[in-house]
């Protein structure tokens, strides 16, 4: 390794002692916000609640949005490393099915999900609005490959935009689980098999 | 008028001159927040923007959550004002489409809007909570209505379960505003006429 890193690696601990260290901060941010959601507080609470110093937080993720970010990005790597995708004859608002039900497992998460979208609505997140845009182009292109690919086997109605079904199923979800969040009487599982209905090919034999 | 008010009255001035100013600052307020938008920040920066006192925000509104939910219903109120609701037979998501189009030339609000349901889904934030599932409750309860009188009339599938559609038709509209605010290559209008077609009844000539 060079003797004279650039600053912005030396900054921000892009050495292996560094990157390490991050990681440390990183997973014990992850178990607080898993714990505790994203409720509104200062860096300086958090640093104190993941036991590292308001310095330590601010040299790895610069600031609370990029934190929060941080810690969703690695909450997301996380799930995915726990298995394979769902198979690709899985319908759209199932595969969203599936993700509300593990969803309900890590409350704060979801917290922190809806709080970052809000956060990116606002104007000057950057960070909060860069991680959003992507997330929903990246989920929506993924579904979007799924309906084609049912399109395909008869298996989805073909009168409809495989993109604009992409936009509805996600939103659908996100949408839906606000609203069980905060009225548990609200069946988003039963509206998201609905949706499905809806989309799926009108049977022949009907 | 009494010499001697219930002090729960005198503190948040529903004499009527306090009932005047507190109405006087809202207007403000929503002036402001139609403009920018609901951007995190302190109480003591709104009241600067607003032109009012600390005190004077905090005397009429309490904390800056209630003052945000103060401001949002008064918005509501005022657009309920402004026309008769869309007709009964006007579908579910027909309507979402028409106030999502009104919603264009409130950015602002519809911030407003995203913050206040995020906050809602904190924990301790019990103002913004209470106005988020009462209003979705009402809306629901709204839409659910308009299913109901769009099947009696043929107009709307049979199988479908009007709290279900309502519950869905709500999300699909919250969340693809989301998309669109992040992406305006996201046709949030195409995707709930979409929805209304999926929901509407198979016509018996096709």
């Amino acid at each position: 390794m060079s003797a004279s890193p650039p600053e912005a690696a030396r900054e921000r601990g892009s050495y292996p002692k560094g990157v390490a260290r991050r990681q440390e901060i990183l997973d014990r941010a992850l178990e607080v916000f898993a714990k505790r959601g994203a409720q509104r507080t200062s860096l300086r609470a958090i640093a104190q609640e993941v036991g590292v110093t308001h310095a330590a937080l601010t040299h790895y993720f610069g600031s609370l949005e990029e934190l929060l970010v941080a810690v969703y990005r690695e909450s997301e790597l996380r799930a995915d490393a726990e298995g394979p995708p769902p198979a690709p004859d899985v319908s759209p608002a199932e595969q969203m099915r599936i993700s509300a039900a593990d969803n309900r497992e890590i409350p704060g998460l979801v917290q922190l999900y809806s709080t970052l979208v809000a956060t990116a609505l606002e104007d000057g997140h950057s960070a909060a609005q860069e991680f959003a845009t992507q997330r929903f182009a990246r989920v929506r292109e993924d579904l979007a490959q799924r309906v084609r690919h049912l399109q395909s086997m008869g298996r989805l109605r073909e009168d409809v935009e495989p993109g604009l079904v992409a936009a509805l199923v996600v939103a659908a979800s996100d949408g839906l689980q606000t609203q069980w969040l905060l009225d548990p009487a609200v069946d988003h599982e039963a509206a998201l098999a609905m949706l499905d209905r809806l989309l799926s090919s009108p049977r022949t034999d009907s």
